[in-house]
């Protein structure tokens, strides 16, 4: 394994490091618009709040193989999570790291789906397969962004998410196709799932004024390809696209603010170190 | 990133299948004799059971980096158990999900040091400072195995261990040379942890059969070494090696299935989502 110095602490491998440079981490130092800013939280917190779930798999999947899988996975989107937020805090002089772990949950901008529990292993499937079909297609399209930061952290997230999309979709095909056990606890997962799947390609004020300018990606314009994607998944496995049904919480959507019961104590878990030692050097 | 198709699930990249690949996994088919592979289930359970530990710090270390870093080191380790389980269940024709699922308490062969609870950032630091020094000369030696699996498997495993050794070292001397809270904390999270040094050292009738034949390392040949190691780093950071402080439980030692109360909770949670479904497909 290659490792990197950085500043007096050594914890980096050459993959880390290029995906970092790939993405403009430590690269053109450009400093994000407020509303570019906005956005880049978004996608980051996205990412952040799925790694964190998918980091309880390690060890605790059925199979050895899919922890290393899992684990993989989890550690690309915080490669993207630390890439997005980055920049998110250019705007505003704070790091990754203060975004990460100084944020209460008001402060999170991440879609529902991603901070809803693990559940049992075909709910983790069933959430990842919603998740990284919507990221590809999001990502493969931001890789155009007019915005050189941005385009450069998905042209390089778009592999990696392409992936992943595989992963859920063998694992989709694998568990409906296995034991009635496991066909009867995927249709209960896609289920239970697809209520935060409208919240994902919703527009709004912000998404249209960068959309206007080729900095972000319109939501709804992604739609029509998931649709086709999962129904191609689908059609395979013998499974039906729930309709109709779309989560409602009063406390306004996750893009604003509002989150689920689920979000508050996934955010303890992951800022209690941080936060016992504020300011301190480690 | 890169992927193969490993039955008919696409969950693993190149990396990985390199990995098994050199470490014999998918290679020679070697078959284990009845001490090989029990010397190498002692080795694997270590990994094995380090690698839970360190999983559930991803999102929860005090920095995005550090998840990344630490999630790395897990995952490296999942790889060295899968293959040595793999070559212990040579013997006896089972997997090693078989191994890694379906054995209880008794039956894991871990020393007592990489069961210890992760504790606070400190507490995981000075457990991963002893084991990566304890592997890394361990690995170092037994890549000249007269037995090729378990050469090639150190040969593969002893370049990460490097690096994970590189990182507690560098954690270390952040820690003791950081806030007066931190040094504290490491210093604790040291004489916490030396108790359970002198039982990875410990030679017994099976290592000397395999020694004998130039399969096993002797552990109590690696201690001049480990200490030298630490005894460095201790010296750079201002730190006292502890003496005289070994671990007991009646139980007895680890390698014979002693264990203490922190085995038992690890395996539950490791082992449930496999054992709710005994034999199916997934």
């Amino acid at each position: 394994m290659s490792e990197q110095t950085h500043g007096d602490v050594t914890v980096d491998r050459v993959e880390l490091a290029e995906e970092l440079a790939g993405a403009g981490l430590t690269g053109t130092g450009s400093t994000a618009s407020p509303d570019a800013a906005e956005y880049a939280l978004r996608l980051g917190d996205d990412a952040l709040v799925l790694a964190q779930r998918l980091g309880m798999w390690i060890t605790r999947a059925p199979e050895l193989e899919e922890d290393v899988a899992l684990g993989n996975i989890g550690l690309d989107l915080i490669g993207h999570a630390r890439s997005l937020l980055h920049y998110a805090g250019t705007a505003t002089g704070r790091t990754e790291d203060d975004l990460a772990y100084w944020r209460d949950e008001p402060e999170w901008r991440n879609a529902w789906l991603f901070e809803q529990p693990n559940g049992d292993f075909a709910h983790t499937i069933a959430r990842q397969l919603v998740a990284s079909a919507y990221l590809f297609e999001l990502y493969g399209d931001l890789a155009d962004s007019t915005d050189p930061t941005l385009a450069a952290i998905a042209a390089k997230a778009v592999k990696e998410v392409d992936y992943h999309r595989d992963h859920a979709v063998q694992w989709t095909l694998r568990l409906a196709g296995g034991t009635d056990e496991s066909r009867r606890r995927m249709i209960v997962a896609i289920a239970d799932t697809w209520p935060y799947v409208d919240e994902l390609f919703e527009d709004d004020e912000l998404v249209e004024r960068l959309e206007a300018s080729g900095v972000a990606v319109r939501p709804s314009s992604l739609r029509e390809r998931f649709d086709a994607a999962i129904d191609a998944v689908f059609d395979e496995a013998r499974l039906e696209r729930p309709t109709g049904r779309t989560a409602f919480i009063a406390a306004g959507r996750g893009r604003h603010g509002g989150h689920t019961e689920h979000l508050g104590p996934l955010l303890a878990e992951m800022q209690v170190l941080a936060r016992q030692h504020p300011g301190a050097s480690w």
